[in-house]
């Protein structure tokens, strides 16, 4: 017997025949002898009309208000997989976040769970009674009022709660059947993982394959979660997220990651002198632009030219704060390129293998593909190329790292 | 300066123009210098959606989840007047029934309303501040979870938290501008009445005029709250229900009411002995059947004939109950008749004149109009007619007693 909490989405509750469909999942748990807890979403479409009416009526408005708003929307999920649970004779109740509590912080639209008091609710399971918790949602606990985690906070919640109850697994259903080495559009013979550790779902997550939250995952390290991420539509076994010490068979490489999202940035002839990073990411910081890759090449007459990368959406922005302060930073010409991408192999493998990068840099070269700028973690190497490489060169890694699943 | 509680129905905030228009009606109250809460009903429309898909999933669902699912209709409406309400300058926010608190029975679904702390909504108005109430709800104290008061329980939300608030009017805005004389569908001459007292609305209420519900008046008639029935839509004075001092001007009659959901039931030759009553209501009582008009003939023979009202939905469950008892009853026939309406007059003068009754017995009778039964109190005089005399015995009754107003 295992203590499990089982997490939907929104498309996995989006109507009462797949409220009833869940239900029937988490009865096969509990009739398997394990205690349930389930987290829920609100159903797909709901939480989009209700943040659409807040906006129309101020583009301003009170966060606050807001969240009364939206809360509204996993509420009723767990009061109607309450009933579908009851009516397949399993004993479950809903549960609000001020009902369990969830404590957060104050920052409306975007709080962060403090507390979770599990006290009840491992009552509750030790007597065989299913609680259907709202997921996204808390209360703040000076003013007394309902706090929401911001867009995907289920996930986040699920985590907190299987936490708090010391649950054995965390369940996430979801509309992917699980985490794959690499994209399966852009590779076909991509391999689902049976395990991933905790490291490289961060690194997988932050650099493009998005199934799980980076805030849940940060969590799930943190408070030793072990996460499960599968599919609500299939009968299949998905992908466990757990500490590497779990994971028998560490490939060198685990998956390719690739993101379009990012541009590149380079100061031409920069004066080559201390100091000069913090006078170039300073400002940029401060204008809230998050930089990533930086790469910085020796001059041989005083000067410097410098290479980074920002996410697209904050280029004109970085190149207006660049420019206003092109005479203390004092370059002579600032190029920009948003035609790149970031091609990343990732794998905890790579701590203790030397060469892995080197296999990388050799695939590409031999692809006619040319790097234009390298960065490295322990468990991650990263390259940006020219954007219409993208497939190219996920291709060539993918197979490159024996990665390639049956044809 | 007073201080206000403004309630508002599903037709008034029906979308988001109708809540704005909300939004300028309380405003003018608080540029008035006027001390406002607001308590606010769910969407038109939401409602029932919430409560088919509870119905949908089962039709026995648990009452305590239906009110989890229900309860989020008013909730959303709260965040958005609150929004609403800001983005006009006026200082809001909303406030669900756990967060007053509301509290209740645990009759979930149709709970009863057992306190409210009016302390910190109290404290808010002293700062200028407007409460938006959720109406409907309240919490139930032992397990903390919401319970709501029933389907238009927003009127009997809105009378308690004026009373608890110690406001000096309560008033209810809806889709009607106020209480008439009588049904203006049928007198087109009815005229709005400036203000009825508690018992008038009472009776006026129970036998069809269902402007206000009746357990709302009787709360507002217990605590002495004065209420008053507006139009949301019209910028017109409402009618005030009012204790009788209130009222300066107290006509004989009030009002003419009218109603067609009885039904006859007549049981012939009935052993005339002490108890036979007894015998033949209290199974009524027991499954649930009420009774209204009473009439017992005093036979000659030692039998004797009683005739009675039942609801119109609930004659088939009489005649049944009444056909298993007809041995210890002892009657020798049993005849129903669902043609019939009940036409009543209401007025809190009929204390204190005679005679009043004889008008209505007399107008009907020249009109060729036989009365079945006739009941009476204090205020007022009903009598059950065919149901096809109606319209014309209202008419006739709102012109004999003075009512009509201008052609």
């Amino acid at each position: 017997m295992a203590r499990i909490v089982m997490k939907f989405g929104g498309t996995s509750v989006a109507d009462l025949d797949r409220i009833r469909n869940v239900a029937t999942r988490v009865k096969r748990e509990v009739e398997t002898g394990h205690e349930v807890a389930v987290v829920v979403s609100a159903m797909a479409g709901v939480t989009n009309q209700l943040v659409k009416w807040c906006g129309d009526l101020s583009p301003l408005h009170d966060a606050r208000e807001y969240d009364v708003v939206v809360a509204t929307g996993e509420q009723v999920t767990t009061g109607l997989l309450a009933i579908a649970l009851q009516t397949v004779g399993v004993d479950a109740r809903s549960w609000q976040g001020w009902q369990v509590p969830i404590r957060t912080d104050s920052a409306h639209g975007k709080a962060r769970i403090e507390d979770i008091d599990g006290s009840l609710l491992v009552e509750r399971m030790g007597q065989g009674q299913v609680p259907v918790i709202a997921g996204f949602q808390g209360v703040e606990p000076v003013r007394n009022r309902i706090a929401t985690l911001g867009r995907g906070g289920s996930d986040l919640s699920a985590v907190a709660v299987a936490a708090a109850v010391r649950a054995d697994r965390c369940d996430i259903y979801t509309d992917v059947d699980g985490i794959y080495t690499t994209d399966p559009r852009i590779v076909p013979r991509a391999r689902k993982l049976a395990a991933v550790a905790y490291e490289e779902m961060l690194e997988l997550a932050s650099v493009g394959a998005k199934v799980l939250q980076t805030r849940s995952v940060e969590l799930a390290m943190k408070q030793r979660v072990r996460v499960q991420v599968l599919s609500s539509f299939e009968d299949k076994p998905g992908s466990l997220v757990v500490d590497e010490d779990e994971i028998v068979e560490q490939p060198l490489v685990t998956g390719v990651a690739y993101s379009r999202d990012e541009a590149k940035v380079t100061l031409r002839r920069l004066p080559d002198k201390p100091g000069i990073a913090a006078t170039v990411f300073g400002p940029l910081s401060e204008a809230n632009v998050n930089v990533d890759m930086i790469v910085q090449n020796l001059g041989t007459d005083g000067t410097t030219d410098m290479t980074f990368t920002v996410g697209k959406a904050d280029l004109p922005r970085a190149r207006d704060v660049l420019e206003a302060q092109r005479g203390s930073i004092g370059f002579e010409a600032m190029l920009a390129d948003p035609e790149v991408a970031k091609i990343s192999i990732v794998g905890i493998g790579m701590r203790s293998h030397a060469g892995v990068a080197a296999t990388m840099f050799r695939t590409l070269a031999d692809k006619g593909i040319n790097i234009q700028v390298i960065s490295t973690s322990e468990i991650k190497t990263s390259v940006l190329v020219g954007v219409e490489y993208t497939e190219l060169a996920v291709r060539a890694l993918h197979t490159a790292y024996g990665l390639d699943g049956p044809a």
